[in-house]
């Protein structure tokens, strides 16, 4: 809850993360989007700014549909959070929207829903573009077996063979309601939806998916993984350039705007679709 | 022609110019793309290799197509120069084909038309990705103004008005076979193509559709400009890292590979059409 004299505030946040050692402030002389994103609110507060977002992204990692709040008793208009944030910031970061929440909101713990997005480019050669935004592949990757294997880890399961050591999530299992595998031309495009996820869990995924792209391990290794319920030594964690956390989902009591609803580049790529 | 004891090998190239000061080289410490690739291929060869260009893009342009060659005593396979000289390149320079080539062949003085796209991304809001990669425009732009405006710069014309001062072409009048303008959500992409181009041609072009788009100039002022055939003060040079070569065609003697085709990043936007 927001003190009283309070009144909380709610971001929408897209970054590049590749430049930083992830969202969550570290010691001081580490690039972090927390850090950088909170001086540049506090210049426009006149006073400090703490920042909760939803989803801790990793080093590397990039995001479109970030949400973020704070509490302030500063008076500023919508419009001046949203552009006095942007004119204080690096062009790596933009703040999208600014919307007054109740003091109950709270954009880590009332999120239902988190969505990410892995991009891959499948090509022998290695692109010269979008070096920090895909992650090159160059085996070809059959797409179908890796849409089959996607199957197995849909539901509510332990993803504890899914989970970095370092992980402070205090349980392992998880509710993913879609996991989809698309391709677009040369891209080929992991959307993955769950309540919550673990460190490096959709890097993680990706990374046993591309293996069995690749025909290195049959479909069924990823059900095998899944169950084995501990890292296994195969399982190569993807890169992180490819990674974006690209929305955040709230109980429809807390309306937020609607540019929320994804990315708006690589806008080629399909829009998220509705969700069942 | 290439000299007797050497073969012409021409190479598809793609880079994002944006850390680079154009293509041409320069001198001993400034960034350029021949630089860079001719110490890679040099590397690959075991001796000297001097690269003559296409299309010489300016400081910070990119390109998707570029087309270069290079004569050379070297007996390597194509696939050894491709592969050679990407591991040899730096993350955002590589090359996408290798072909042998008739010793007549040039890759400058045979080409009969160059094609440039220039990507402007359309929102109030800075974006956070591709600052690199397109040009970002806040006011809110009017296509179809662009569309109209576009129209009398199609066709053999004096250009001077759209050249910069430091031009060392020796004709100003090019023939502009098209010039599209397309929306692709937040997206507008200039799609252009023409014999030849001047110095800083198409993004004197993108400055001047840019201020109609905004309804700062009225439509009929494309035609006033170009006719005037002088660079004008009110004409703004557009970003050059919205700006990509995207692709050199030549002869139908010269059967370049099929790669070279066009952008195959930012894949939603639309393939280039075949053209008129």
């Amino acid at each position: 809850m927001a003190a009283a004299g309070f009144t909380r505030i709610a971001l929408g946040v897209e970054y590049k993360g590749s430049r930083y050692r992830g969202w969550q402030r570290q010691a001081s002389g580490v690039p972090t989007v927390q850090e950088v994103l909170e001086t540049a609110l506090s210049r426009v507060a006149d006073s400090p700014v703490s920042l909760m977002c939803a989803g801790r992204t990793d080093a590397g990692v990039h995001a479109c549909g970030q949400v973020v709040h704070f509490d302030t008793q500063a008076e500023r208009s919508l419009k001046a959070w949203v552009m006095g944030a942007n004119i204080n910031l690096p062009p790596d970061i933009s703040v999208t929207w600014a919307k007054v929440m109740p003091a109950h909101f709270h954009a880590r713990f009332k999120a239902v829903a988190r969505r990410y997005r892995y991009v891959i480019y499948n090509d022998q050669i290695r692109p010269a573009h979008l070096a920090e935004e895909i992650t090159w592949n160059h085996r070809p990757l059959d797409v179908q077996r890796m849409r089959e294997a996607a199957q197995a880890l849909v539901g509510t399961h332990d993803f504890s063979a899914f989970r970095a050591g370092q992980c402070q999530a205090k349980s392992p299992i998880k509710k993913m309601h879609h996991l989809r595998v698309t391709q677009h031309g040369k891209m080929i495009v992991l959307d993955v939806r769950a309540n919550a996820f673990l460190h490096h869990m959709v890097r993680n995924i990706a990374g046993v998916l591309m293996t069995i792209g690749a025909g290195e391990r049959p479909v069924e290794w990823a059900k095998e993984v899944l169950e084995a319920r501990v890292r296994r030594s195969g399982g190569v964690t993807a890169h992180p350039f490819g990674l974006y956390l690209v929305q955040v989902e709230y109980p429809v009591e807390f309306v937020l705007p609607e540019r929320y609803i994804g990315p708006h580049f690589l806008s080629g790529l399909p829009e998220l679709a509705a969700d069942a």
